[in-house]
C-alpha cells in the first residue's frame, strides 16, 4: 500500500497538463485563434503573471519536479511562446519529457535532497515534502489561475475541463 | 518509503486551510473588516461561485475527503457564513475535524471504495485515485480561486501566503 512517488507526480501532472491544453482548445473554439491569443495577456491584476506565463509556469512546475526527483536533465525552455499553438507545443513537449522519465527513476526518492533557489535564499526539502508541500500546490495554483483567467474572459468551461481524465 | 495516505491528505489540507485563514486576515488588514466582507461576494465571472463559497467548498473538500477515506462522520455545515469571522470559524472547525481523525483510520485505505454523487450520476473511485485524481486538485482549485479573488481585489498577497508553512 501507500503511494509511490511516481504515482504522485507523473500521472497527476500528465492528466492536468492535457486538461490545460484542452482549455486552450476551448478558448480557440470560443473566440477563434486570434481572439484566444488576445486573452494570453490577461491577468487577474497587473502585478500577477498573464495567462501565457501561467501556462509556462505550470509546464515548468511539472518538468522541474520530475527532473529534480529523478535526476533527469530537464529540457530548457526560454518562455518565448506568444501564440496558442506555441503554448500547446510547450505543453506537448513537457508531456514528452514526463513520459521519458521511467518510474524507476522516481520511486524511492522520498528522501532525496531537493534545494529550491529563490531570490531571497534557498529552500531545502526532502523529495516527499517537496512534492506534497510545494510542487503539487504550486502546479495546481498555475493551472487553476489559467482556468480562472479563461473563465473570466467568458470561455465556456466547467470543472470537468479542469479535472481532465485519468491517465 | 512511499507516501502514506494520511500524509497525502491531513497535513496537506491543514497547511493550506491555515494559509487560507491567513489570506482572510490579510484581507481584513488591507481593507478593514467591512471592506473585507464586501469582497466575499466577488466572483471571477457571474456564473462562478463567490469568494465566500470558494472558502466553504475548500473546507468541504478537505472535510469530505478525510471523512470518505476514514469512515469518520463529517460535521454538517449549512454554508450560512456571511462574515470573515464566520468563515474563519468554519475553517477552524474543519481543522478541528481533520485533527480528530487518527492516522490509523486513513493509512491503508488506498483501495477503499469512494463513490461521489453528482447531479449527472455517480463517479466511483478507489481511495488513492480519489485523492490524487480528484480531492487534491479540487481542493487546490478552490484555495487558488479564493487567493485569486483577493489578489484581484488588491489585497497584498504573495505566493508564500498561498503556500503556507509545513505542518
Amino acid at each position: 500500500m501507500a503511494t509511490e512517488l511516481y504515482d504522485l507526480t507523473v500521472p497527476v501532472f500528465t492528466r492536468s497538463l492535457k486538461a490545460l491544453s484542452g482549455l486552450l482548445d476551448k478558448a480557440v473554439a470560443h473566440a477563434g485563434e486570434a481572439g484566444a491569443e488576445a486573452l494570453l495577456s490577461n491577468r487577474l491584476i497587473e502585478d500577477m503573471h498573464p495567462l501565457s506565463k501561467q501556462v509556462q509556469i505550470a509546464c515548468d512546475s511539472a518538468k522541474l519536479c520530475v527532473a529534480r526527483l529523478s535526476g533527469a536533465e530537464a529540457p530548457v525552455n526560454e518562455d518565448v511562446e506568444t501564440t496558442i499553438a506555441e503554448l500547446k507545443a510547450r505543453i506537448a513537449a513537457t508531456l514528452d519529457f514526463l513520459a521519458s522519465v521511467p518510474r524507476t527513476a522516481i520511486d524511492g526518492q522520498e528522501d532525496r535532497e531537493v534545494v529550491l533557489k529563490f531570490p531571497g535564499g534557498e529552500w531545502p526539502f526532502k523529495g516527499q515534502a517537496y512534492v506534497t508541500g510545494f510542487a503539487l500546490p504550486n502546479f495546481f495554483f498555475h493551472v487553476t489561475t489559467a482556468y480562472g483567467l479563461l473563465r473570466q474572459a467568458g470561455v465556456p468551461l466547467g470543472k470537468r475541463d479542469f479535472m481532465g481524465v485519468p491517465q
